[in-house]
């Protein structure tokens, strides 16, 4: 993987590893909000919400506009798209490659229990 | 999402943030391995790859046995099934949800632009 997708990588699943900014962007799947709307339910001061939205913004998970004074947030799904992709290829790759390894220590195992009579035997 | 299931998905996407973390399961997907293993590949202090470890052990993406006086990891990847369920289903949720908004706002436009001498049809 080349490092700017690594670090989007990373960026992506840092964001997603909190369960305010989870909740922060199921909010924003429904709909723009302001910054305020989205301190709100969370019960939590508006400088931590800031916080918590400067790391969804660093992932690229959250775009931010102005229209006069306020400040607008949506929710962008590319990155949460992608990560998810990456996670289920590791997932098949991996799980497939321990697999793969517990059928070939299996068969092994079947062979020494068979007994040193076959041992020499061509397979 | 029950408390417990929100603590194990906010260990396992930290867990995975990291490409040195990532590196090591990927190794450790290929079978079992002795710490010092770990360590070599990747230029970096055992201590340093001991901290990673403990990243993954405590999001029980890996686990370790003894052996005598060494310590042997090996992969689990439930919870890498678990993150990856987690993350495609709220894909295509809160992309779902992005999508039906849009159509109703492409919807109330078209219906805007059709202007004020329908205003007050019924539909």
């Amino acid at each position: 993987m080349p490092p700017s997708r690594q670090a989007n990588l990373d960026h992506t699943l840092l964001a997603l590893a909190d369960p305010t900014r989870r909740a922060i962007l199921q909010r924003l799947s429904r709909g723009e909000a302001r910054v305020t709307d989205l301190a709100q339910p969370f019960a939590i001061s508006l400088n931590s919400v800031s916080k918590h939205i400067r790391v969804l913004e660093r992932a690229r998970l959250v775009r931010r506009r102005r229209s006069g004074r306020e400040h607008l947030l949506t929710f962008d799904p590319k990155p949460l798209a992608d990560a998810a992709a990456w996670m289920e290829s590791q997932r098949a790759l991996w799980t497939g490659r321990l697999e793969a390894l517990d059928a070939l220590l299996s068969a092994e195992d079947r062979a020494a229990k068979r007994g040193p009579r076959r041992r020499g035997r061509p397979r």
